[in-house]
């Protein structure tokens, strides 16, 4: 039927969060994504020699269909909630230090040659093309304090394709002298520039329904208390207040120091989350990073404003910054997802996020007391080690939620956004085989069985795979990175 | 001068670990490797335009010398103190298990697969060019119960050139039907079989100096208290008695239940430890892997013998075993080397337990007290986080003298064996890159500032790298395997 454009058809295993409980495994899926890059329809349980027949059903006849070999599955993009795209430059060091020495002598310095455009220029092309290559579908990027150099780094995840908030950090306050913003004005006139800029990128977006926000979005990002006035954080206030849709992003709570040093510069408010909430800046479009040392009325704070927390467990481990309760966080019903945290955390992949979620679960679980070998002991998230589906959920459908996209990626449901992984754990592919993967699986195995073979696949792709096992990388629907992808 | 074979000569940056405080970054270092795989001789602070003249001095002219680029350099290879070749199969599975469980769930079913020696030949193929090609160049590998795919792997770990200790598990109790030794007598006749065959296999090796060891040996290995009786640990304790070279591997003390358990298999032994040194199996000479929950006697009685502890931080996580205070037994002169526990731990790579190495070192210094602003407490390892230095040395030269081979490898002194890895972190390699190093640093900078930058690469390769960062791999000066190698 010509005029009418056939949709792009996946027929193979699917992995597909449902809570932080549950996922579902299934071994024989068939997705269909429309022109737009939505999600039309989506069939389960369909066995090799009924694919025709299903495929007629919906109307499609010679379709294409890529067909997914064993020991490969779809699974929703990663969802960074939080990183530094500046700070790659210098991943990796620095771990002697903690967070206020580490901005010192690591951080400022890095983050002040992006006055630079044609670092700036080359520096980001690089990172967002790692990042795209890494199964990172969604980012939340705090960029440097420059306006134009933003603007470059906003271009560049235009031109890639990925979805992303881009920020422009404010701070005027105790930072150093070349590295600071000269006054509350600029750096309130410098944001609103940026967001008239990054939203005038999205009419040059390839279309999408019209329900669906733009690819690359603003962000208001106040880089942490300590670095705002008291009057930048009031006009940041009054800007987020007549602009509700406009995502916030800032760090909370990472470091001891840190959190007396706040203390000491608003003495008036109640604890670290009460300054910001002061000026209006903890809603339910706010991400928080760290968040490791809140107390009790923070955290009733943050959860009574459906604001989200972004778990950065490799930055808080590496800065010696501690292990955040993050178990707590989900037991009391507070929004949380991945972040990786660049460059206090040492990898720009979700994977690593995951795995070291794991161990903080984990170190959580030993002081938080063992369970009792006959399981009487009632489990929590917080007092038991996070399970797969826990980590897949994070680092998913938990993210889209921190980030206020939970209807429209983050999970599979028509309708929604393809923002998808195609990974393969085949023994010959990368550094992480399944053995015996080369050849297929039996034709006569159940689906059940299937479905645990599944299982393993998501298991060792967490921990034992990196961005050799992410074949393609698909946001939005189109084919944007992976280990395949020609740029 | 025919008949006289010219060294093979490497110039430039080298790393060379030199206590748990300290190492050497060398920008300018010459080494000479001789035919039979020893150092003949290091000089460091060469220019380049000195090159010449420093090799005419050693007498040599003409000979071809491999001059590493800047991002390039040499460090000592890994040693790996603990790992189980047959479970590489099952790695990064199995996480929602602690130590007695997964061993029944996971681990001997998996094992048990090695009763088929076509199966062993073929896994263990893989699993030893990987680990390899990680840049392990000495590894202490327990095998399964099988006799004859036990030597198989010994006859592969040789053709490949990696240098490691062989073990056959002795196990005889408190294992499935399907995977037990039938007898402590047939346990014993295997095992003494097996060191027969593997210090047979020698007498094939390239040619080394007659003061060195062979590159692969056997080593006792009871699988860990609860699997022998005691008239296995008695007999296995007669057969080290009168072999004093032979080095012995076990587990201790690396989960609560397993350490009740073993309380209960052993009423009279004083602790966990206590038991092994009824039987003679603690010694200078023993690699003890985890570690984890030991009491001050059983520390004391380790330090007493001399016994190394192989520090497995990846697994002890993964299996949900505890922290091991480390840094504690560093305080208390004990010796310790890292191990990646594979599949307890979900790693092949040493630069995995660096990274959670240094993890759990921040983990227990958040726990024993913060270091106050002015840094006026006293830090010991116990108490602060382990430094770069720290981590190297645990994963060379720390597990060189584990294993009993401290004059041997473990760093580069003239005498001992090249064991060696050629690591890159230039742009163009693999997934990390320093920014701007695809070309070359400039030529007037100080050595003191090249010096700087190599701490910055081996920091880097420490917490980003992975195998794609490993170009070259050398065992007793031989070039094994790493991302450029052939086989």
């Amino acid at each position: 039927m010509p005029g009418t454009p056939l949709p792009t058809i996946f027929y193979g295993a699917v992995v597909n969060p449902i809570s932080l409980s549950e996922y579902a495994a299934l071994p024989h899926c068939l997705i269909a994504v429309g022109e737009t890059g939505n999600i039309d329809w989506i069939v389960d349980n369909v066995e090799a020699h009924e694919l025709q027949d299903a495929l007629a059903l919906k109307g499609i006849v010679d379709a294409p269909v890529i067909a997914l070999k064993d020991g490969e599955f779809i699974m929703p993009g990663f969802i960074d909630t939080h990183t530094h795209a500046p700070q790659v430059p210098n991943m990796g060091t620095g771990g002697q230090y903690e967070l206020l020495d580490w901005l010192k002598h690591v951080t400022f310095p890095t983050e002040s040659k992006f006055a630079d455009k044609e670092f700036a220029q080359t520096t980001y092309s690089s990172v967002v093309r790692r990042l795209i290559d890494a199964g990172t579908t969604t980012c939340c990027y705090y960029a440097t304090l420059h306006l134009e150099p933003t603007k470059i780094l906003a271009d560049i995840v235009h031109e890639l394709g990925q979805r992303a908030f881009v920020g422009k950090c404010n701070m005027n306050r105790d930072s150093p002298d070349y590295y600071i913003e000269p006054c509350a004005d600029k750096s309130v006139a410098d944001t609103r520039e940026l967001i008239t800029y990054i939203r005038a990128l999205s009419k040059t977006s390839p279309s999408s329904e019209p329900c669906q926000e733009p690819l690359v979005q603003p962000i208001l990002t106040p880089r942490f208390a300590i670095s705002c006035t008291d009057d930048l954080l009031s006009s940041l206030g009054d800007l987020a207040a007549a602009d509700p849709s406009l995502r916030i992003q800032t760090h909370i709570s990472e470091n001891l120091s840190e959190i007396e040093y706040t203390k000491s510069l608003f003495p008036k408010a109640p604890h670290y989350a009460g300054v910001y909430d002061t000026f209006g800046l903890i809603r339910d479009n706010t991400v928080l990073a760290h968040a490791i040392h809140l107390n009790e009325d923070e955290q009733e704070l943050i959860r009574s404003r459906n604001a989200g927390i972004s778990h950065c467990p490799t930055s808080n481990f590496h800065l010696n910054s501690g292990v955040a309760p993050i178990g707590l966080y989900l037991d009391k019903g507070i929004k949380v997802g991945l972040g990786t945290d660049v460059s206090g955390g040492f990898n720009v992949s979700i994977l690593n996020a995951i795995q070291n979620a794991s161990i903080a679960s984990k170190v959580c679980s030993f002081s938080g007391g063992r369970r009792a070998p006959d399981g009487s002991k009632q489990e929590t998230f917080a007092n038991k080690p996070f399970s797969i589906a826990t980590l897949l959920y994070l680092a998913t459908a938990g993210g889209a939620a921190v980030c206020g996209l939970e209807k429209q990626v983050g999970s599979f449901t028509p309708g929604k956004s393809f923002d998808a992984l195609l990974v393969s754990v085949r023994d010959e592919v990368g550094n992480v085989g399944i053995w015996g993967l080369t050849d297929n699986l039996p034709h006569d195995i159940t689906v059940k069985e299937r479905s645990n073979f599944l299982d393993g696949w998501l298991e060792r792709f967490f921990f034992c795979g990196d961005d050799r096992n992410i074949e393609k990388v698909f946001v939005q629907g189109r084919f944007v990175g992976g280990r395949t992808f020609q740029a």
